[in-house]
């Protein structure tokens, strides 16, 4: 079970440190059989791709049916709830609508004889990896999907492993839902391959982007340089600051919804109070018992679960900030007001009527959010991911005059003459 | 020599292919060495740092000796002529006013009940590598150094091998003229080890820019995840767009200057006209004559040099954003207007006067750019790359009861109950 460790007595570096060295992807004999499927994709190309899917997935596929259809589409439709379908419209509306205050404008400052600026435009291709089997998750593809729409980007290509069953009936309508129409069958590191290199069947993409197991994950690692990726994520991460206002239900029932997504999940307290610290304890315990994930919710918490008691606020978010988490919770009074002390997190959640869950489906904001301490320097995902930005540079014959000398000097003091005589040959 | 291709008479792909798969990193058996440097860095620290150094560079360090001190920095100053420093102190101010426009504020909305928003934040800790030995570039320290200070990065830790002679007057200097105070006399990849993992003299840093030579982009890419990035960069490139008012002289000394960089780099030119063609070979086979590093630019040229003459403009751009050129010069008649059909490219230079070295040195538009088409998905290093971002989301009471119904759809078709959960106990 979640223990409890006093850090009022003195800090425990034990356990922190082993929240901060929780999975580093760093196992070499999948990354190497990672390398042999790219390379076995990227050679063979479908016939390649077809021959994992067939091995990983048990389907067979070939080029005229790897592709999910209209009628399939349409099917699907059939099988969610009509309230389902109502709480998709919302969270896209509101999803939209968030990432729309994201979009960036070209710029150019025009003086007199030089211009410069930035010009922003959005990735061609994109594609999107959604995990199939039991964590089928339609909230994915909106978060995914719609920052792209948003950015612009022409052409989002979709591919989910099916297995037997065909793919996940509410992550097809959620793809469909966003106007996404190029939705392939496959996954694992063999799909993200194709979506790199491109196929005869899969288009080739620019940027890869979507959550997956760790052969999706090291694909992704290995081919960012060719393509571009989201992010390298680990395992998700909750870190609840509580003062003695918290409600001990609410905070155990966030923390436990943390733990239900992975066995390597990490929920973690920070209380500036005992009693609290103490009652959430209990609650967790209790809450447990009518929990489908139970086991799973167990073997977390065990591993990667913690109620730490602190002095004060302030060491609190010290804590908070070395451990960087996906997910800050700040169930305190007057939370708003310390937000300037929070350095390091993927989402803050303010109060104590915005549970975690809230944000991963339709409150608006990305719930793909850097983990394992990454928050340190990577951001949520943004429309700002589907777009690059080219410099643009023009300098009259006058303008350029006037450095001439300069650029000459720079360009020898770096020994590079044939920079110097580029300026000097205009003259 | 660099070659005519006339694809009037038809597109020759196996050029095209050719510029497409220079340089992928792909060297495993440095990525190997690589990999041993990291672990051992990673558990040694500064013993093991040392040791490279002394291995790689031929210096013994130690922690009394690691640091540049504010005597090195004071000599520096004394070595490098006077006109440097103007030339720097323009650069400084046009860098730094261009990268100034680049800046993102944090916003928020405040609905009813709901507030939502983004907060951005510099990053803590940057590390920049800047290489040693002849190439040693102070503009680099300029271009990855001010867009950090800009952002706001509270602490800048630069890196530099320096074999016997000591760092490099001109690369002291730039690091001094822009703040940079805890610069260290190492490099390779056993460096990019010691920034990412912090040593006994080193501190640990969030981001790692700035260029290298192989073993430091194979570093860097493999430290990927464990602290962010600037991109993985390959070889240098330049893509000159003439038409029949292109004076072959400029053309010629442009893709001269950027030959010189290194035999890998690569020089090409696209124009609609035959005569053009003609006369910018001729002109590069006189100029060379009189450049110092003539033997680099003579196999740069050969190995990825190209002058590819077509039938009109829009296939010329076509051309330009197939291979995705890190620089690409518009040397053309109302070269303006046709911006908007640019797709990839990492800076645009417009016009004849605006010559690809101007952008390198002191115009102010950033030098580090995407290279080997990664300008397809890459970006300029910016303002934006020194910073990260935070969700943040508050609801209210009611606000939360509002959507309730939808949250918990949305977990149960994704089978989390113990995400339902944690909004149920709230009501």
């Amino acid at each position: 079970m979640i223990e409890i460790f006093d850090f009022r007595k003195g800090i425990d570096n034990g356990i922190l440190q082993k929240l901060h060295n929780r999975s580093k992807l760093e196992n070499k004999e999948i990354a190497k059989k990672v390398e042999e499927i790219i390379s076995n994709v990227r050679e063979r190309k479908d016939k390649a791709l077809f021959e994992y899917t067939y091995m990983f997935d048990g389907i067979n596929l070939d080029k005229s049916t790897v592709k999910v259809t209209k009628e399939e589409i349409k099917n699907a439709y059939k099988e969610v709830e009509g309230e389902f379908l109502k709480a998709i419209d919302k969270a896209i509306k509101n999803i939209t609508e968030f990432h729309e205050k994201q979009k960036q404008s070209t710029w150019m400052d025009f003086k007199e004889g030089i211009i410069y600026g930035q010009i922003i435009r959005p990735l061609s291709q994109v594609g999107i990896y959604v995990p199939g089997g039991t964590a089928a998750y339609p909230s994915s593809v909106l978060m995914n999907g719609i920052p792209a729409k948003v950015a612009g980007v022409e052409k989002i290509v979709m591919v989910s492993p099916t297995g037997k069953k065909g793919i996940n009936p509410y992550v097809l309508v959620a793809a469909d839902k966003i106007g996404i129409e190029d939705i392939y069958k496959v996954g694992g590191a063999q799909a993200v391959a194709a979506l790199a290199f491109g196929t005869e069947s899969i288009p080739k993409v620019d940027k890869i982007v979507g959550p997956g197991n760790i052969f999706v994950a090291l694909a992704k690692r290995a081919l960012y340089g060719h393509v571009d990726i989201d992010m390298v994520a680990g395992p998700s991460e909750v870190l609840v600051i509580a003062d003695e206002t918290a409600n001990p239900k609410y905070v155990a029932a966030d923390l436990l919804s943390q733990a239900e997504h992975d066995v390597m999940a990490s929920s973690i307290l920070v209380t500036t109070s005992l009693e609290v610290a103490q009652q959430v304890k209990i609650e967790i315990e209790r809450q447990m018992e009518y929990l489908e994930r139970k086991e799973i919710i167990e073997k977390s918490l065990k591993n990667f679960g913690a109620i730490i008691v602190v002095n004060n606020l302030k060491e609190g978010i010290g804590i908070a900030n070395d451990i960087a988490p996906e997910h800050l919770e700040l169930n305190i009074s007057n939370a708003f007001e310390i937000i300037g002390e929070v350095k390091n997190a993927g989402a803050v959640f303010v109060g104590e009527y915005s549970p975690e869950p809230l944000g991963d489906y339709l409150a608006g904001p990305n719930h793909v959010l850097p983990t394992s301490g990454t928050a340190r320097f990577f951001s949520p995902l943004s429309v700002t991911d589907f777009i690059k930005k080219m410099n643009i540079l023009y300098y009259s014959k006058d303008s350029l005059e006037e450095v001439k000398k300069d650029v000459i000097t720079f360009a020898n003091s770096e020994g590079l003459t044939a920079h110097a005589n580029s300026i000097k040959v205009r003259f």
